[in-house]
């Protein structure tokens, strides 16, 4: 089965690769691993801002934190890396934005590593750090990511 | 000399393993890089939370850092990895949790590179980046890790 | 032309190597890569403090994050990596010191990441990821790197 009709039967809709926000590129492919950039969470075409710890609620973490792992396939697919190629998540860094006393990164973080999971089965088991983080565009999550691809 | 001997040496006992405390995998091996999910600090099986600048000494901080260290060690050797196979700690990647005002972040994650030097020697010594974040569960510091690794 | 004619043609002068300030390596080589330490930003040999949103304008984070740039290639050469064998510059890792209410971290960021594209052209166009966080020494900026290399 291709990740195109997993994603179609998971009911799952891309959303359009955001451009950089600055300077730089959303992916660089090296030896064999794709590094993809920061990427932030867009719902409907709207960012998902916010500060985890006071207002949003777990869901929409979680929510958010999903969102940037689509963003990160968009952004694969966008860079011309068919997600059929993907042989494995090999790490995500997922940055929560939180107040202080906010701990749960990882539940918020998971929304990200769940949805890996259910598009790339086993391949998308991967590494991960989750910390509590300032963000851009006040942006209630930002996860980037590094990905092992098949040759072309 | 093997690792397990050099340890023996140290007086240094790993700890257990921790389950990740969400949907990840500690280890993921790809291109003979072998990349750990960040670690936080257990002591005699507890978790180690605080924050550096409102209570926790620069020693207790230093010593959860190595205490992450030690759990990337563990973490490795539950993933099937022999640390006989350790070629190179390539980088860590060390969060301390901090107050605004605390800046003393890399002689605490010294306790996580020195760790990595006595036990490897001049393989130990790696590339880092030492920042202050709001952690997961309040721990005092969390670590991930590259490690480079000979063939099984 | 070379890199040195280069930067010799932009008027830069890299800085002198900041000894690491704690037990770890500016630079570990694996697998073609190059990993680079997480650099401070120092102008005219000093160290650039301060916290983004209460007091540094814009324009000095983003000479601060071009000082760290400058500085990790500063690392590179003083590691013996001739700045001629940088195939790629593949992602900088930006951490800006920010106040909560600070958004604009990717603007500061750019001061690292237009540097990069100024001495390497198309090879210095890479991924990134750019959050706030808490940084050691007070510093307003700390950028660490990860770099293809051509073979020796």
């Amino acid at each position: 089965m291709t990740i195109a009709t997993r994603l179609c039967d998971l009911g799952i809709v891309l959303p359009q690769p955001a451009a950089p926000v600055a300077s730089y590129v959303p992916v660089v492919t090296a030896g064999g691993l794709a590094y993809v950039s920061g990427q932030l969470p867009f719902i409907d075409g709207a960012l998902v801002t916010g500060r985890m710890g006071e207002g949003p609620t777990l869901e929409q973490g979680i929510a958010a934190a999903r969102a940037c792992a689509l963003m990160i396939l968009a952004q694969l697919q966008g860079a011309g890396v068919a997600l059929d190629r993907v042989e494995r998540i090999v790490k995500l860094g997922v940055f929560v934005n939180s107040t202080p006393d906010f701990t749960d990164q990882p539940k918020v973080a998971n929304g990200a590593s769940d949805l890996m999971v259910e598009v790339f089965g086993p391949a998308g088991r991967h590494a991960r750090s989750a910390v509590g983080a300032i963000l851009p565009l006040a942006a209630l999550v930002e996860v980037d990511a590094i990905v092992a691809l098949s040759p072309a």
